[in-house]
């Protein structure tokens, strides 16, 4: 769409066109089957095994810890289910946060509703996680600690490092999976130093294209598949695998900027971006001060979120109101912080990536002075 | 690759350009996340109605009886897994057989550690499932009948349209679900004369690409998940829609040629090659008479399948031993008909599409004369 102004890079991400390029390399070229005996096969297979190597690059792990799945959502739900088999006899208590993705939060329901018990850390007004809650939470029967490294809907970034030694004070064997979705590529991330076991990455968030996530199982854990059948990826994942978003997801990460480069150049986005609102009286921020600076929620008081969404793509402007996932309903991230009604109903999220530019924030900036005067009337 | 005679379509096919174009279509333009609020994501979001579209319109059935997954094993361990659950109330018995997909008999072997009792069908001499012994199988109790229309190893064609009689007969509220990966596209399917409740489909066998499969559920069974999270695909599989994948689906079927007009051009492909083979007197074709012509697995005696199939690259043609899948086993489904070893390890696979032509059927008889003056006396 010419002349998109896409601020919703948390939702999802435009392809780069590295990616782009080796879909429809796989798509038109390498079509072949990557369980087939014949080289064409072991084609396709390179393909997989290639992009396998990119990410275990970038999270400094071993290529055979890295298994494909078809989305984040699957490698969540893959780390969860397999984390509490392994576990079963360890015990029945799972700790996560109340902020979690639904796609941690709802099989994690599942498991509530099938006898375990369950710890959600409640989140401070400014969606920060407190070290001192997690050490409490956690217990000799916990089986599994699964946290997000960053809040896809307000950019706090979670106390994830300090899980592995709140476990070792409690003597728990639990297994720790971070949900790395928003965090991957944004932030450094070393899976040993983070002492995880488990840990979920998305390929479309990233630059990649949808239909391929992947997650990270250190050696030695022998998770048990979520998706059976064929034994693709080592028996952990059947079915066959998705080689063109696999592709395309190995040449994201490859095109990845260095991280620490993008990330001073999205925080001077964010920091210009929040300086610009200060014109509004009526702007709160949502995000903590120590957010991650790809992610800045706000609340526009006296206005809909949605109204004000609908207002600014008539500028070709795209935001959200929470995330992508919710689809217009109240954010529960915001209610977990305390935040009253009229900050969780006027909030918008603004996702950044590398490629924002302080045009496109002034672009934003100005259709929101324009909303000021066309519904303030209405929407009161 | 160059000058490739791919006879392998059961394990895969060549996209076709509409669904090449289709997917970068997607990933160039159309990149919006489809649960976004904005007319972005919702063109996203209509590329995967359209898509949804085209598969109801191929199955007869209703649009909102179509449910995109990740792939065919998705499907299968979706509708497997859902299907047990809604009828735990009534039964723990499930009907299959013993020459099913992987994806199949896999979370049917789960299922049974879980304290399910299974009956697996088994096949004839030929591949073929027997109505009878169908109907003395299902019980009052059965919950689940699993039964794949069109066998992937040696086409033959089960009686998935007598088991709805076979359940009415014992009274059985058992749901039924149809494999029909290898059958969509090249069978008409219309899923009531079926009598499915739900029936697996996938993407890469049809000439769209890997990544995405579909499930059929029919209008009133409330299925429950089997990937839970922010409740795409009304809430029965989470996980951002695979949009470039599900492009290319809808695509792939649209160009489907006529159904019975491919089915002839096939059938004369078939034929010609038995009749080709007819000159090898150590071949058995080991595919019934009443298969699909879709499917030729023959055993070419004295001279083993990966010997065989590593020989036949050599002048660029694919075919497998076995299903794709089995990376080189000795097939389960030759054993279940009870041939013996000298037959079962020296099968080979071939699968055609509406494109394979008399000159590759040529070339593959040339390579396989050929095959036989290098590789007898090594291999006997």
């Amino acid at each position: 769409m010419k002349g998109l102004i896409y601020l919703d890079n948390s939702a999802t991400t435009k392809p780069c066109n590295e990616a782009a390029e080796a879909a429809l390399d796989a798509i038109k070229n390498n079509y072949g089957n990557p369980s087939s005996l014949y080289e064409f096969g072991m084609l396709a297979e390179d393909i997989v095994t290639s992009a396998r190597g990119e990410i275990a690059k970038k999270l400094l792990c071993r290529e055979d810890e890295i298994f494909f799945t078809s989305c984040g959502s699957e490698s969540n739900s893959t780390a969860i289910f397999g984390a509490v088999k392994l576990g079963r006899r360890n015990g029945k208590h799972i700790v996560t946060t109340a902020i979690e993705h639904p796609s941690v939060l709802e099989p994690i329901k599942q498991l509530e509703k099938d006898g375990y018990e369950v710890t959600y850390l409640k989140p401070d007004e400014n969606g920060n996680i407190s070290v001192e809650e997690l050490s409490s939470a956690v217990r000799p029967d916990t089986v599994l600690v699964s946290m997000m490294y960053v809040n896809n809907e307000v950019g706090s970034i979670l106390p994830v490092e300090k899980i592995k030694t709140a476990l070792n004070q409690k003597s728990s064997k639990a297994l720790i999976h971070i949900d790395c979705v928003q965090a991957f590529g944004k932030i450094n991330i070393n899976v040993s130093t983070l002492g995880a076991d488990l840990l979920s990455i998305s390929a479309h968030k990233i630059h990649g294209i949808k239909g391929a996530g992947a997650l990270y199982v250190k050696k030695g854990i022998n998770l048990p598949p979520f998706l059976l059948g064929g034994g693709q990826e080592k028996g952990l994942r059947s079915g066959t695998e998705a080689v063109p978003a696999i592709a395309a997801f190995g040449a994201a990460v490859k095109a990845l900027p260095n991280t620490a480069y993008a990330f001073k150049k999205v925080a001077e986005i964010n920091d210009y971006c929040r300086n610009g609102l200060q014109q509004f009286d009526n702007v709160i921020i949502n995000s903590p001060k120590n957010a991650t600076p790809y992610i800045l929620n706000l609340s526009f008081l006296g206005y809909r979120s949605e109204t004000l969404l609908h207002f600014l793509e008539r500028s070709l402007i795209c935001v959200s109101s929470g995330s992508a996932c919710s689809k217009g309903k109240g954010s529960y991230v915001l209610r977990e912080m305390g935040l009253k009604n009229d900050r969780v109903d006027s909030a918008l999220r603004l996702s950044f990536s590398a490629n924002t530019t302080t045009d496109e924030i002034d672009a934003f900036l100005t259709a929101l002075k324009g909303a000021t005067s066309l519904v303030r009337n209405k929407n009161r």
